[in-house]
């Protein structure tokens, strides 16, 4: 019902765009062009871990996003969703919705999509393509040890909770864009792909089984993140909020603004974990193989019924009670 | 970045309206609630079956429609992919993007939704809600015996070409409330529900592996979907058109408008499948078996230059060219 320019056969466009050769890909049987994939079983000692996000314009992504990099964040944001389950991306399906069937969009997009895809070797085996309102949801596929996901529910009191790399860039350079703050060119340079181009920690992911409890992705907010742990593990836990690790860039800015970006600023997805401290050592040890900072930002205490989340400032006190509450407001999407 | 109205929150939203007790559900080893969901192997002598589809406002329903239907509509067309292959259907994730978070719109949705789940034992397992333009896309899965799913690719020369029920009658619904042209009151009642209440014929799916060779379900139009079967098959097919199975009420209508809509219309969600003529007598029996109506349509036939589908009328001869031209124009969603 939609009309269309410069049109493409949906046929055509799956085959000249996303249509990728399966030679070689484990676990996957028949991929794109019939009513379903067909997917092998994993070794008996594996689940298969699954997640679907779905991104839509002008809500997480601009109009006029450059469709590279749109490309990599619609996968970037699943494999996040692998990387905190600590599995093994395999492959994706991908529904696709977009008012033009342009080369001109199609040709960037698949590109960052599958270049991305590549370097984890996750492999496009299924898809639907259709006119509408910008719109891309995904579903990928992992691979995870039995037993050996790192769930939400798996908290322990006394745990270290831990970040990786930097947060509140990318709320950092959004609130450029909104004209909340300015920044000048040289710092819109060096916190612009942290929004547009996050990278999925998938090598953390799995290093850390065995060794964390519990892992979620930084997606929404930190805090916010960090609450889906503390309600299911029905836990708590205290912040040293000036020990969130942020760039140089956030750090020459005002306390109030790193911490507002470091605490609530979603886009960032690193991983935010709780480990027993026993595995201090071990985490420090995969941070440098890795080449990934690695911070140590507070710990899970027992479930009280007074503060959820204690924030503590750089002096050890806790944060007034007023701006306390203002940082612990969740993101939420239909709020 | 969008304004909402009557909000509920993304996480009482999900835990409200779509999430289930999972207990005795089969394969599935943790739901909805964490980064991913996770997955147990099938018996060894299955394959995962996996299909997206994406259902978008204004192009595959109509602004308005009711919610309880489309919950409905938007999992069956799913399931009929799974049906195609000869799957028996597990679970699925639901990404949803709606423009508010409304009691009212949620609750019939997800009761369409789930009740057609619950008819088939599929689980909705994992999801993601966002707001946005409407727009809904969901990956089924399900479990085919290896080596034995009905693929595309794996028609005969000389099997029969069947199709289940009666095809037609959701392009009549269209075209009236399109106004191409009138139904009178009882003949909408008729057929209106074949467009928003598609019956995904899962049991027929099952029932035809290891007697069939190939299926494809009617959702873009009999000969656009029966293409896809001779494309991918390479062979060539011989239908006779005013064969093709359709309602008393489209029977009622002109010869044109009859083999318009049976060749042309989408939205059926029937099966069009080949297999020998040494099955005919099974095929039959299942028909009587599952009380639905299975009939021969036509014949494949070798691989030709010069006529990829031919069509023949009641009396047995060719359709003139130019006729047949117009009915093998296939449907596509960028053209």
């Amino acid at each position: 019902m939609t009309a269309l320019n410069n049109a493409l056969g949906e046929f055509d466009l799956i085959q000249r765009f996303f249509k990728r050769k399966l030679t070689g890909q484990p676990f996957i049987a028949l991929g794109i062009g019939d009513d379903c994939a067909l997917l092998e079983n994993l070794p008996e000692s594996s689940n298969w871990a699954i997640s679907t996000d779905m991104l839509v314009e002008g809500r997480h992504f601009l109009p006029n996003a450059d469709p590279y990099l749109l490309g990599h964040k619609c996968l970037a944001v699943n494999l996040s969703d692998l990387a905190a389950m600590g599995a093994k991306p395999i492959g994706f399906t991908l529904a696709l919705a977009l008012p033009h069937a342009k080369v001109e969009w199609l040709e960037p997009f698949s590109k960052g999509l599958l270049a991305l895809a590549d370097e984890h070797q996750c492999t496009l085996f299924g898809g639907d393509t259709t006119a509408g309102p910008l719109t891309i949801s995904i579903t990928v596929f992992g691979a995870v040890p039995k037993g050996q996901a790192l769930k939400r529910s798996q908290a322990k009191v006394g745990d270290d909770i831990w970040v990786s790399h930097n947060v509140g860039d990318a709320r950092l350079a959004l609130g450029a864009l909104r004209q909340e703050w300015a920044l000048d060119t040289q710092e819109l340079a060096l916190v612009t792909p942290r929004m547009h181009a996050p990278t999925p920690r998938v090598a953390l992911g799995q290093s850390l089984l065995n060794h964390a409890h519990a892992a979620v992705d930084v997606s929404d907010g930190l805090l916010g993140d960090l609450s889906h742990i503390l309600r299911q593990s029905q836990v708590c836990a205290e912040i040293m909020i000036d020990q969130v690790p942020s760039s140089e860039t956030l750090q020459s800015k005002s306390t109030e603004l790193r911490r507002l970006c470091t605490l609530m600023g979603g886009d960032d997805y690193e991983l935010c974990f709780t480990a027993p401290s026993s595995e201090a050592a071990y985490i420090h040890q995969i941070s440098s193989q890795l080449q990934l900072k690695l911070t140590k930002i507070g710990k899970i205490t027992p479930s009280n019924s007074t503060s959820f989340i204690r924030l503590m400032d750089q002096d050890g006190e806790p944060l007034p009670e007023k701006l306390a509450e203002q940082y612990l407001k969740s993101f939420d999407h239909f709020k």
